[in-house]
């Protein structure tokens, strides 16, 4: 009985009809089973590796030739993971993980059902070593650095794994397989692989498309056989995270055009369809994240996500994210901070107020006593100390704001660079796809308000939540699925941004409110004075 | 260029065209290769093991890109072995490993051009755990037995590639494949298989058909990415080597019906053509070897070999073999004992001469002064103690004789049985071939004589030689050897010996001197006082 529901499952379940051995019938043990496991998978070829040879003999006598073989799909064959009892079955389990440089996610799915059971986030341990990217690369250059990272993090992986076993019930053996979508040079320190030649020039991974490697040569404390499928990349700057995005949206099942957008400190873009792929990436610097704001955070309970500003008034509305149980976290005390979808709330409701100008410089006349200076640098108070849950003030600076719109421009010229090249006016996008974390929380009116993405509808836009772990989820369930992959993979043009002239004079023409020419953002409506505000903002 | 000159090489060495990287082509290294690899092998697939992975761009890069690839044939693709210096090609090599009980012969074959370098016997050193199979079998399920027996035998086989590589001038990593032979045992042994259930009702081996392995998992100490290929077996009681001889005989490749004979303590018999096969193996008992008779030694320099009786004057003619450098190694001193051989041709010498009778017992009248007695058993001297290099006479018991006719009777009555289940009258076998390296000692004639061996034509006889040796070369060199190898395990038809009411009948009748019904050996002709000897013994 095949149990897994779906015909193109990845890892399969399989009970093959096993006499036990007899004179009649002296068959070896692993002929044997080869042989029934065939006959349930249509007579594909099965495999074993030899490792588990070793050990074949003992484990079906053990269980009276009465067994569930797990096994995954390998080209036009199946290779063998393991055998568990079959009188007892128990189902087994599979991991995606969404590992990224700062935070991992970890999903446990029952893959006899193909549901989630489980899942997990937590900061990559490599932040020890350095927040950026870049720190760590030269870090594996050193005596037994990459050692260290692979350690790090596999460590990490195996900790929490160990917490997903023992909360849900489960054994680390049933866990017969997993798939790992991060940047290019993460899989490469998870896989243990120098990531040295990532970050000089011509910028050369050690591989691009990984063959599945078993989760004993990685060291992985699973099923030692479990099959582990690491994303494959385009190149040093185009990593599986992004190729899993794009397989997540399924925009290369749409016959219309589609942005698919990954907002962070590196702006990956691609646009396409069902026939034609093209990425790049650029900095788009870290404004965008929140990080670099002087009250700047990382979304967590309490901190500012939301700004509503009445522009008769001038007043503020403030929401901040609630905490795990649903309460108001600011209850009994007041915010912490403000996060990037925050800051580009506050920056786009500041503008429709007319507290900042098309520069994005402060009107004195509009922010009234909110307005302070120190040293030269002036700031808006958000939240004044006797409001805030630090104390003191919250702030933003001119500064702030000025690294908010160069970050909007290169996002917005990136957008308008990629568009250009294949000749695709911003009209004829059918849907416009926000990947990530941080860019569900954006609200793409005040993204469209600040001029950082086009102004297209808003039902255009879709925020997809994190890609990279459900695009994983999808390789983990599903032979289509990875097959799609590294079709994505194959299929994409990388196209490198030339920061040439032309590039500069776009990016220049972006670093106004919304942009220089005002035509391209027909939706945006700036106080006059006289317009009630709620039709302004446009949500 | 691919240099390997035959288009059914199982391992290439190819120089794939590789272009350093650049902005303009920034492929990874590993996909980089793969690509150049690829373009040389006809596009099929080419997988990179992971190990591989790990180091691939630090050997590119030490070799500038200019690099030789080592790939062997797996399924429909390739998978690589490792890259050399491509400014300064070596070439590669190969072991093929006839791995005998006994006896391991091990062969170093330039596989660049197809031949063989050198090659070195030594004794199995698991003898020192015990000479027969079962002993080894039982002492396996001892508390750490099992890898005893496999650290036994692989330190010997790896102190003896070293022994070749600094005798040849090559290098361990130089050597990416090797194939082994070997009865079903013995090779689970060298894997380091379980041999518990082989040697236990009902008789089964952990497993009939391995996959190709690598040299790192097994430990042996050539290229650690070296596919091994360790012959596939038909049962516990027929091996690898059996399958190799088959091989090597091409009567697979006949329209005429061959018999396969390897003689042994175990006879095992194949019979059959290019459309079938069918094979069994019995106990014939030790006495063929000649190691159970009274003066019975293995063959060696100084050991008896020949034997030819005068039937006028009884007078014997003995050769032994020649010591390793040619010259007679008894000279100076007498024959040190018998080897199988020469004992199958004093027992024929003996019977024709009308020493010994129909039945085996001596003939008084004719034996003479040679005969004694001891303790009530008659003995026959064959060499006096005055010209015996070991100082004491050299003596054939009666109890000698009676072994070695009970060995000869259980040969020539499998045969029978075999050939009457195939309904195959001895006629019309077009060849039989002798296997192993024993056999290739026995004289064919005195084998009829006695009756061992059906009274065909002389020219039907074929001796092989090492033909377990000899299959495992053809694997390493050839794809389409491989293919038959597997083609040849699956296409037998394994027939268990019963050994009821009828077979103890053909058993009885073939327990004389050659036979009861004498029409079936219309050749031999026994001394009658007056024909001269020279037309008697037929050789």
């Amino acid at each position: 009985m095949v149990i897994m529901a779906e015909n193109d499952a990845w890892i399969r379940l399989v009970t093959p009809d096993l006499a036990a051995p007899s004179l009649g019938d002296n068959t070896a043990d692993v002929d044997r089973l080869v042989k029934g496991l065939k006959q349930r998978l249509g007579g594909r070829g099965v495999w074993v590796d030899f490792s588990l040879v070793k050990r074949l003999s003992r484990d079906l006598r053990a269980h009276d030739y009465c067994v569930e073989g797990a096994v995954y799909r390998d080209g036009d064959g199946w290779r063998l993971i393991d055998v568990f009892d079959g009188k007892e079955p128990k189902g087994v389990h599979g991991l995606s993980l969404d590992l990224g440089s700062s935070t991992l996610v970890l999903r446990l799915v029952d893959l006899t059902r193909g549901e989630t059971l489980d899942e997990i986030s937590f900061n990559n341990p490599q932040i020890e070593i350095g927040a950026d990217i870049l720190t760590r690369i030269h870090f594996a250059g050193r005596e037994g650095g990459l050692v260290k990272l692979q350690t790090l993090v596999l460590d990490e992986i195996n900790r929490k794994i160990g917490n997903l076993v023992e909360e849900n019930g489960i054994t680390r053996k049933s866990i017969v397989g997993m798939t790992v979508a991060g940047n290019t040079t993460m899989t490469h320190l998870f896989l243990g692989l120098d990531p040295h030649w990532i970050c000089r020039e011509p910028y050369i991974p050690v591989v691009n498309r990984p063959d599945t490697v078993n989760a004993r040569e990685v060291g992985l404390e699973i099923n030692p056989e479990a099959p582990v499928l690491v994303f494959p990349n385009v190149g040093s700057y185009f990593g599986g995270d992004l190729i899993s995005g794009i397989l997540a949206s399924k925009m290369t099942e749409r016959e219309d055009v589609s942005f698919l957008v990954d907002v962070g400190t590196n702006a990956e873009v691609v646009i396409g369809n069902r026939d034609w792929l093209m990425a790049c990436a650029g900095a788009a610097g870290p404004a965008l994240e929140g990080g670099v704001a002087d009250m700047g955070m990382m979304a967590a309970p309490g901190v500012i996500d939301s700004v509503m500003i009445d522009p008769d008034t001038v007043a503020f509305t403030i929401g901040t994210i609630p905490s795990r149980d649903g309460s108001a976290a600011t209850e009994g005390r007041g915010p912490l901070g403000i996060c990037g979808s925050g800051l580009i709330d506050l920056v786009s409701q500041l503008f429709l107020a007319g507290m900042i100008d098309l520069r994005g410089k402060f009107v004195r006349d509009r922010c009234g006593e909110r307005l302070t200076e120190r040293d030269g640098i002036r700031y808006l108070i958000v939240v004044p100390a006797e409001a805030s849950g630090t104390g003191n003030p919250l702030t933003l600076s001119q500064i702030d704001i000025d690294g908010l719109i160069r970050s909007k421009a290169a996002m917005y010229t990136i957008l308008t660079t990629i568009a250009k090249t294949v000749s695709i006016p911003f009209e004829d996008i059918g849907r416009f796809f926000v990947a990530g974390t941080f860019g569900s929380y954006i609200n793409p009116s005040s993204a469209i308000n600040i001029g950082m993405i086009p102004d297209l509808p808003l039902s255009t836009y879709v925020s997809l939540g994190n890609t990279s772990l459900a695009g994983a989820t999808m390789a983990l369930l599903g032979v289509d699925a990875q097959k799609s992959l590294f079709h994505i993979r194959d299929q994409i043009t990388y196209l490198e941004l030339n920061v040439n002239q032309a590039f500069m004079n776009l990016f220049s023409a972006a670093k106004f409110l919304p942009h220089t020419d005002r035509s391209l953002f027909p939706s945006v409506k700036i106080w006059d004075g006289a317009v009630p505000a709620g039709e302004k903002i446009g949500v």
